[in-house]
């Protein structure tokens, strides 16, 4: 049996195999929320010729469904069909998902004054041939060349598999090999080669996010950034968030599958930038990675079980030195792995690399750290104390959980804004096309567009100002668009969603400042972290009681930090020392079992606060008071 | 396809496959010096049934012939046969070959005063579980418990397989765990076990002989010798000695089989006796091995091939600690591997091993160190200085190239002592049976008492004195047993093979005496060691000349010193470090290509040498000064 899309391209489908599974296979990958569970509604498909069997309609109108629209989870072929694919049902990588410019990059590491300091060390040495009165074995005469030449090398520790390559590495180009030393407290041989490979050879960081995986290939000589790839965590077809990743290796057992759809993700992004600048695996010397704990933990492959059990305990936070060769990474299999240190199970590698991307834990003065990805992360402190804490704001901003919610790729709406009177709303798009979603930075300047304008209440409920306000199938809703072929519209749920996301962030903030004993005008700066903090109208988020209301010259808008603070310990032994202090001196505070996080949740799901002093600019912004 | 044995097992035999190959595959191992090359003439079987390709009859007389033997070698089957396997031809573990006896070292301990102290220690840890309030990572709770009971282990390494073990063991019997750690400067997580496994432990000494491979199965809270089991070396049917395997391993491009091979024997010796005592393979926390140079080599998959390429270079002498999990040995994944260290191409670490045992690195006065098994190593030297060589005196004393030689096993004759006048010779056989070929010490000791009774003269060549001297298929032979289904001759060429090789090993020591300014008198002990060396005849080995006329209080049998060494190291840190010190300064000199060797060569291959001043007491004896 044989999919075929409108390409030409024909998929192999095997009996009782979901459309969704069987594209999946090839890498066609359909947004889907739910992971296939036929409940997000997210990944429609249009059947145009052949006989399938629809398990569930569920989320599909009557009209689409007349059509020939069905979700792919739930759409079994009985033979060869042809189907279409919408592009909002599409998962694409977002031009517009921020990757990292080498001269932010350049600015960044002049900034915190790092100097380049690899894991590995890159050595060319001409060997001395054996005779028969210098007979010394190849490893001896190895470690000889290298404390003539370079250091001591007495005690250096050497890598099994280096034994097996070494002596033949060593003849093979007339005793010229190019060695790589970790340089760790004792040296170690990680690698020999034949030949002379001039230069300090290449490095990757990595960022592995719950949502998309990116990687830096850097030039250890200068610390250049090279190139940089990014593709979805294959992951994703096992659901969205971390829990379910979570449910999906522990209750299925398919713990090591979920470590080699990682690896291969990171394998087939690093291939076409090695091959675009003629650069050999072997040449690729360290690496270091950054995920949340989640993320860290599947990577190598660990139980992430207990993660998800109170009270919430990650097999480690302090990874040892792991090596290429022993995950199957396509490098130089003894390039040292290096992970970013995690803080707790809700507080990953990746915020620690943004504390330390951020520059906070230098400062004395205090800083607010705000990651809202998939999750939400907060720290909080400064040079002297840094605190920090999860505050499950769930992911709708990146459209899940959201009727027509979804990335900021081409198509989707990143800003609503509505007339005065008539209430229309004008929309941009992504990519200047017809509008076919709705994402993370669209919802939140719609919604607090609409609380400005008094279309939603301080509760978010849709007033009947507009005939754009009308009952829809979960309540009532409001259209932004409407086309012959498309509508697009936020529903009351939308907005509960929304509200609820914006009201753990505030809540997360709050309870930190309290715990700290602090208020939030003593925050000097505000960092946003995350894709799509690079996309946010602070007004609007402001508005909604999403961030705090201070001095909008407190914001700064920082991107990736996690692929960035990975960049960074790739670079440096300072750094890497620095992430570990920021790891060991955070502490974490667990919001799930806390009261006044509840209390402060409960408070924030008012537009903006139920507290409208905490938020003062709003104040006298809002209807009654302009 | 089958053959089927008078036992009643069926073996299946592949098309074009020959008895020998079959038989090896289903475990039933044939003696085999030239590795199935058809020219050593041993691996004989009668084929009493089915029809076979016999390829050729190189070494097989015409009565055997006729009566159905052929080479298992040179013979295919054509469909299923029948075969009968004559005892000489089966390779079986003498119970003679020395394997130590528990009293013995503990003597051995005592004498060299060795304190327990093994590369392993383990601690059972009753670890605090996490609360909300304590809800350090896993790892970071074992590493305090460890602290808080124990030793610092804030920066103790830990490997990549015990994160994957760690948190599944923790929870498995109620945060009771066993665990291993590395004894070596820096402490080492080696192993976390689920619920208290009281005791030190065990440990796996091991001799990867050339031709046997021997464990010691220790427990490492005493040091007390369990159980012992030994086989025969599996690689030994790519040939009998290490340039065969050398060649097979390069030519062939066979490594990883040769060494799978010994794992498989390491494994399949633990096997039963971890069973009768009822240890668990994670009850072993360590292992040591030694072996000559090649065979440690192709233990751990080493290339050997630059071995036998002048200038001899071998891979390694020191090797790095490796584990369990790496070799797919079946002990506990994480326990270390130590290699007892090299000296040179052609001195291993089983030399090394048995300096140690033998005590002479401490000892003030100097002695003569002699390890005659399928090679021939000698050491030289005392607490200040030490040297050594290999003298390539071939495998003739372990039956190799010798018409009916054989290993010193059932059916063996092991000394022959001829009548003054009849010179008809009395045989002592091993097992008191039927004799069915002649071992080393048997060899030696026929030719000593030929050559003091005048049946042969000083350059081995038999004289008419006896109907047994008759003419053979290879010159003049003697005839030392004969019956109606068993003839057992010596032969002029392999008196010649004996006389070479005892005329190797008196070469090597005279050269490593000149070397150090030496002269025999100055000789304190001579250290015999090697399975062979416990059933030599050391008045008949002074009268051919292979061993040194000196007082004979000053000769010491050891048995097999590299397994006791093995051992040692096992057991203590002292005496690893001992045996790197003697590793270290050990002088190696490379008897190949030197000019006195080859000039004490050609005046040793007289009895019991040219130089009779050499010999006293055989000048006393020989005809003519009786």
């Amino acid at each position: 049996m044989q999919i075929f899309l409108p390409t030409g391209q024909a998929i192999e489908a095997l009996p009782d195999e979901s459309l969704l599974t069987s594209l999946r296979r090839s890498k066609v990958y359909l947004v889907s929320s739910c992971g296939g569970k036929g409940t997000c509604g997210k990944c429609r498909v249009r059947v145009t010729q052949g006989s399938v069997n629809v398990l569930s309609s569920n989320k599909v109108s009557e009209r689409l469904k007349a059509e020939g629209y069905s979700l792919a989870c739930q759409t079994v072929p009985l033979g060869d069909v042809h189907i279409e694919i919408p592009q909002e049902s599409r998962l694409t990588i977002g031009d517009k998902i921020a990757v990292g410019r080498a001269e932010d990059l350049a600015e960044l590491v002049r900034t915190l004054n790092v100097t380049v300091s690899p894991l590995a060390k890159r050595l060319t040495l001409s060997v001395p041939p054996p005779t028969l009165d210098d007979s010394i074995s190849d490893l001896e005469r190895i470690k000889r060349t290298v404390t003539s030449c370079c250091l001591e090398a007495g005690n250096m520790h050497v890598r099994y598999h280096v034994l097996k390559e070494m002596s033949g590495a060593l003849r093979r180009q007339n005793w010229k090999v190019t060695v790589t030393l970790g340089t760790g407290e004792v040296p170690e041989l990680l690698s020999v080669r034949a030949g002379t490979h001039d230069g300090e050879g290449y490095g990757v960081a990595v960022d592995i996010g719950t949502t998309t995986v990116v990687v830096y290939l850097v030039d250890m000589a200068t610390g250049r950034l090279v190139d940089v790839g990014s593709t979805y965590n294959s992951q994703m077809q096992f659901g969205d968030d971390v829990i379910n990743r979570i449910v999906h290796a522990t209750e299925h057992g398919r713990l090591s599958q979920l470590m080699k759809l990682v690896h291969s993700d990171v394998n087939d992004l690093l291939e076409p930038l090695l091959d675009r600048h003629d650069i050999t695996p072997d040449d690729v010397d360290s690496m270091v990675i950054a995920g949340n704990t989640t993320m860290t933990q599947l990577f190598y492959g660990l139980d992430p079980q207990y993660i998800r059990e109170e009270p919430y305990i990650p097999s480690a936070n302090r990874y040892p030195e792991i090596h290429a060769g022993q995950l199957g990474l396509r490098v130089n299999s003894g390039a040292p792995v290096y992970t970013v240190p995690c803080v707790a199970s809700y507080v990953g590698g990746d915020i620690v690399a943004g504390v330390l991307a951020s520059g906070m834990g230098r400062r004395e003065s205090f800083s607010l750290f705000l990651d809202i990805g998939t999750n939400g992360e907060i720290a909080l402190g400064n040079s002297e104390m840094l605190m920090t804490a999860a505050c499950s704001a769930g992911p709708c901003f990146e459209g899940s959980g959201i009727r027509h919610g979804m990335r900021a790729t081409e198509g989707a709406i990143e800003a609503v804004e509505f007339a005065p009177e008539t209430f229309e709303p004008v929309l941009k798009v992504v990519g200047n096309v017809k509008p076919i979603g709705i994402c993370g930075s669209g919802m939140i300047d719609a919604i607090g567009d609409m609380f400005l304008k008094g279309i939603i209440d301080q509760r978010g409920k849709l007033q009947a100002v507009s005939p754009r306000i009308r009952d829809g199938e979960e309540g009532k809703e409001i259209v932004l668009y409407d086309s012959d072929d498309q509508t697009i519209v936020l529903t009351e749920p939308d907005i509960e969603n929304v509200v609820r996301a914006k009201a753990a962030i505030h809540a997360g903030c709050a309870v930190l400042l309290r715990e700290m004993g602090f208020t939030m005008d003593m925050v000097d700066k505000v960092f946003i972290a995350g894709g799509f903090g690079n996309y946010l109208n602070v007004e609007k988020a402001i508005l909604l009681g999403m961030l705090p209301d201070v001095d909008r010259g407190k914001f700064v808008f920082l991107g990736n930090t996690s692929v960035a603070g990975s960049y960074l310990c790739l670079l440096s032994a300072d750094m890497r020392r620095e992430a570990e202090e920021i790891a060991a001196r955070m502490t974490y505070l667990e919001l799930s079992v806390s009261n006044s996080f509840m209390d402060e949740y409960m408070s924030a799901l008012f537009l903006p606060h139920t507290d409208i002093s905490r938020y003062p600019s709003v104040q006298k912004r809002m209807p009654g008071n302009g």
